[in-house]
């Protein structure tokens, strides 16, 4: 059994390339929570959202983002109403979070609720949030301390980030199943998401360090970092915000004792001696279907090999 | 200066007959908001959006509620999500919902945001809700006591009616606005709503009565039944449970000595000798925005000939 921790696009990429090689109910992804947040009283959770979408085959491929033949007349509405509009909702996500919102107002956990949308979209593999309470990331800027998606997609992650808080991390509770799985796992594949605000919510809640720490299972990260840059999203920019070089090689030096195997782009052979952890180079950036499952093929093969 | 006093669609075609005969500062609409409620936590007020619909141009003519260019996006996909879809929203309604429910947790009055959603959506002619405080009616029917929408929408109005309770309406508070124009109006008109669940919750409300009682303007009110029948919903429906024959007289003698003036199909000339209020036979059959402008210009002529 393979347990993958995943933030939100390019983590579900792998899983994506992972669910094509394993039999549905050998894979379990557990997804990053700090992201999640309140809007229009409807509770959202991203990364959930986009590991849905992209595993039920629902993905936005022109987007990038967000749900297929998705529509906008909410929004386009909502503009015209002088609404907020800074976190775009189509029209067919908007019933995901309008149906989750609704279920946790009747006191279903989030991990039900998960559970029943994999169903629902058709999604066979197990989707779990890393915990059922909440975590909200924090960023710390110049403007002081900001919410995540304020400063994500609200200000497009512009503010420099002095320090990212993981509220309420501390006294939340890791969802059983997922602590359960790491421990029973064949293999730990930590995918190619932003460590310091994908991978590290999920560490940050009490359970998840010391089950990585003692499964017998290698843990494998995936850099997302190839040629010191980000394929998405803040990572490089955030590295140099917090004094480092952007590159693979302080994605792995990040995880520390705490991965096994590290799997970094071939564009950065030489670049990763003298590691600890076991390195293997592959072609990491995933266009297509068939880059993703050759990417996992390569991850799984190198897990294979440290067990 | 003309009041009306109005429901849902019925009402709302009226009133948008009056807006194309008058100047749109001299018309005030105050609307039902005993059919609010809250449904998936937003706060759902159908007759305030009907008249901002139908005044704004905005209406669905095709469906006869809800909204023009409507798309069903999110619906569709709440159902497959197997969300409660007994109250239909499509995409573009949602979005005033949205704005409605946001603008409400900051605290601001329904007074307000109506007046500002009236701006946004084009609307010239002053839409007052008639109290910013909850008023929900409950229907007693032998299931027990039901929610407005839940009888009305989710059950087809279909389970028999054995009491109504307009709950808080005793201790809300009207809109001052609302009651200073009646006071200060030249005629004000009863639309052709359902009286007992579109126009007694308005008047459940301490203030209108007295208000109306007190004017010196003369209170017309339009029968929203045509020869025993009603042109929609459950007015004769309810009429036969409270044990009334449906006619357009039991609707003169229901408002009673509120009104001065009460305007009736042709077809029922004969059935309304013998009242107080002075009666006017008309075409009320509402079908054309011609239909809706002759009714109009026949309620304020006979509006003047009481005053």
């Amino acid at each position: 059994m393979i347990v993958a921790l995943s933030g939100g696009i390019g983590g579900a990429k792998l899983a994506l390339g992972l669910s094509r090689l394993l039999p549905p109910r050998e894979l379990t992804i557990v997804g990053n929570i700090g992201d999640d947040f309140e809007h229009f009283g409807l509770y959202i959770t991203p990364d959930l959202d986009t590991l849905l979408y992209t595993l039920g085959g629902l993905d936005n491929q022109e987007l990038g983002w967000g749900r297929r033949d998705e529509t906008w007349s909410f929004m386009e509405t909502l503009a015209a109403l002088g609404g907020e509009t800074w976190f775009r909702l189509g029209d067919r996500d908007l019933a995901l979070h309008i149906e989750r919102t609704r279920l946790l107002r009747n006191g279903e956990m989030l991990s039900a609720i998960t559970a029943n949308l994999c169903d629902r979209l058709g999604v066979a593999q197990r989707v779990l949030p890393a915990s059922d309470d909440r975590v909200p990331t924090r960023v710390l800027t110049d403007q002081g301390w900001l919410g995540f998606q304020h400063w994500f997609v609200g200000l497009r992650a512009a503010p420099a980030v002095r320090a990212l808080d993981f509220a309420g991390a501390a006294e939340a509770r890791a969802v059983p199943e997922a602590i359960r799985a790491i421990s029973a796992a064949d293999a730990v594949v930590i995918c190619p998401s932003n460590p310091f605000i994908s991978i590290e919510p999920i560490l940050a809640i009490p359970g998840f360090r010391e089950a990585l720490a003692a499964t017998r299972a290698p843990v494998i990260a995936v850099s997302p970092i190839i040629g010191g840059r980000a394929v998405k999203g803040p990572t490089a920019k955030m590295m140099m915000e917090f004094g480092q070089t952007p590159s693979a090689r302080a994605v792995a030096e990040r995880y520390g004792d705490l991965i096994d195997g590290f799997v970094a782009d071939e564009t950065d052979a030489g670049t990763l001696s003298g590691l600890r952890p076991r390195v293997t180079f592959a072609p990491t950036l995933m266009t297509t279907l068939a880059d993703k499952e050759a990417l996992a093929r390569i991850v799984l093969k190198a897990a294979r090999e440290l067990q």
